[in-house]
């Protein structure tokens, strides 16, 4: 049994390049006392991988030159010496990008593969749903009849976010890239509106579908779009820092959002978040979100790509906004 | 009777200068029916005002060309035909930049004269005591044992800020440029310690002062003051944005906060306030206030300068960091 993986090879520049990376088939190791033997199907890829990558403090140690990269994954155990776990058990942890994991048990959580297809605990049931779940109904507070902005409206959390928000009696409106993803925000997901930002400046768009203004923007963009919605938003309202990805790659230093004092003039408020910390309230989540998705209130989409070998290219989908829907490798039927 | 008065005569760029001004002196008007005349012995000078003179929104509507400047004062009827006041009695308000002002009673408080002396109601006991009371205490949610960062720590806001944070069990660090006013800030103050910008980078000072990150950061400044705060905040800290002095001026756009997503690795939040919402519970402040200064606690200083004419260069005194203590005109005896 071959176990394929991808170390950090080099700390990137920019974006991410397949020089960066070090590619390996190399034999399975056996379980020890203890230990279990995960054959992984599905392998999450998600926009903080870029910062993970980097030197330096943040909230997670960064992935060290040398270690195999930090990835999210679902998987079969194929072989256990580890009481709680047997052969046959679906789990997903932090496996790694890699095809076969050897793990002690700890961080790993076993999956009910009846309940919803694997692909789901990637997404909605996954690190990706507790992500939209806490930081929007915990950090951005929201209340019935607010207009709810989200950026990455149709990614693998703002889609979520957008669909709780419709369900908490709020209005969602979204921003996406291109003509596609805003169709879908609309339809299937239930925006009131989508602003495209690849048709231009996002102002109007704004100005258009959030009227009376915004009361709780969920931010995983920065840049230029969140200075945008800085000139728009309401009083009281909370922007939900999630993430930053149109700063990820940069070379130069990141984009601080320049209209920052609409903060004091509106009384508002920008918070970050790290869904780690809700992880004693993640049963609660999955619980809640399953159910509505049973009621047809919530779905999600996933973009599964074929073969570990493609991961190099595969992340930068990520960035360059081509992803629709929550990305993942399937690495093994 | 001669009212001396400022009015706008054009929206500076860069910082305000006397061309932006038309000063007048006129006879003083007679109230009428339900009016009173006020003659202003303080005139408030504070670095909002700044931003008053912009046209555009903000969380007050600008000062409109042609206008009398907005300012805060203290001042004494003269003659009244108001059933609320009369002759004598002490009153503050925004009463205008000028030496004589008709009101109608609206927004008008009656001071105590023997309670404090009169500039305090424009320091401690006014918008600059009642914007660090509730700013601090409100917004920043300190917590006994926290470190609390105050930038402009001298100023008539941060001084206050120290000392409340001393008084409700925080370890106060300040900010605040030239040796004399860093001394000032620990020996008078209470300031656990002080850091001088005005002496090279403040990176070290915040790691030599805060060697355990800033729980509070209280920020009168922005630009790169925050910038650097921002590297050394700890997990849930909280940022008041009450000003952002350095800015003010800028004939670029503003410097946003570059390492804004520090607020994401360490679950921290930045929160803007408007003191003017607080103005149901003034009186709790300065209640509160008196207290602590009857009982030695709570020390105010007020740089007081001679003479109305005076106001277009002394005005200048805050964006140069030149005042020492709570910036105000008098401008009657």
């Amino acid at each position: 049994m071959i176990n394929k993986r991808f170390r950090l090879a080099a700390r990137p520049v920019g974006l991410p390049k397949r020089s960066d990376w070090t590619y390996e088939e190399l034999p399975v190791a056996e379980p020890k006392d203890g230990e279990l033997l995960i054959r992984s199907l599905y392998i999450s890829l998600d926009p903080a991988m870029r910062g993970w990558m980097n030197a330096g403090k943040s909230y997670v140690p960064p992935v060290e030159i040398g270690d195999v990269m930090r990835a999210g994954a679902v998987g079969e155990v194929i072989a256990s010496r580890h009481p709680d776990f047997k052969a046959g058990d679906y789990v997903s942890g932090m496996l790694g990008m890699q095809t076969h994991a050897i793990s002690n048990g700890r961080n790993l959580f076993k999956l009910d593969a009846q309940a919803a297809p694997l692909p789901k605990y990637l997404s909605v049931l996954g690190m990706t749903g507790m992500t939209a779940y806490f930081g929007f109904l915990d950090v951005g507070l929201p209340k019935p009849g607010d207009t709810v902005l989200v950026s990455a409206a149709t990614g693998a959390v703002g889609s979520i976010v957008g669909q709780i928000a419709k369900i908490k009696g709020c209005r969602p409106v979204g921003i996406a890239g291109g003509r596609a993803k805003c169709e879908y925000a609309v339809s299937d997901l239930g925006f009131a509106g989508c602003i495209d930002y690849k048709r231009g400046p996002i102002f109007p768009g704004i100005a258009q579908h959030c009227p009376e203004g915004i009361d709780v923007y969920f931010d995983n963009v920065g840049g230029e779009i969140l200075d945008a919605v800085l000139t728009r938003i309401r009083l009281h309202a909370r922007i939900v820092i999630c993430g930053a990805i149109s700063q990820y790659n940069n070379t130069t230093p990141i984009q601080g959002p320049k209209n920052y004092m609409s903060l004091l003039v509106n009384r508002a408020r920008m918070e970050g978040f790290v869904v780690f910390d809700f992880a004693a309230r993640y049963a609660e989540a999955i619980h809640q979100m399953s159910q509505w998705m049973k009621e047809g209130l919530l779905v999600s989409k996933e973009d599964i790509v074929d073969g570990i070998e493609t991961f190099p290219e595969t992340l930068l989908k990520l960035y360059a906004g081509e992803n629709f829907g929550k990305l993942m490798l399937r690495v093994a039927h």
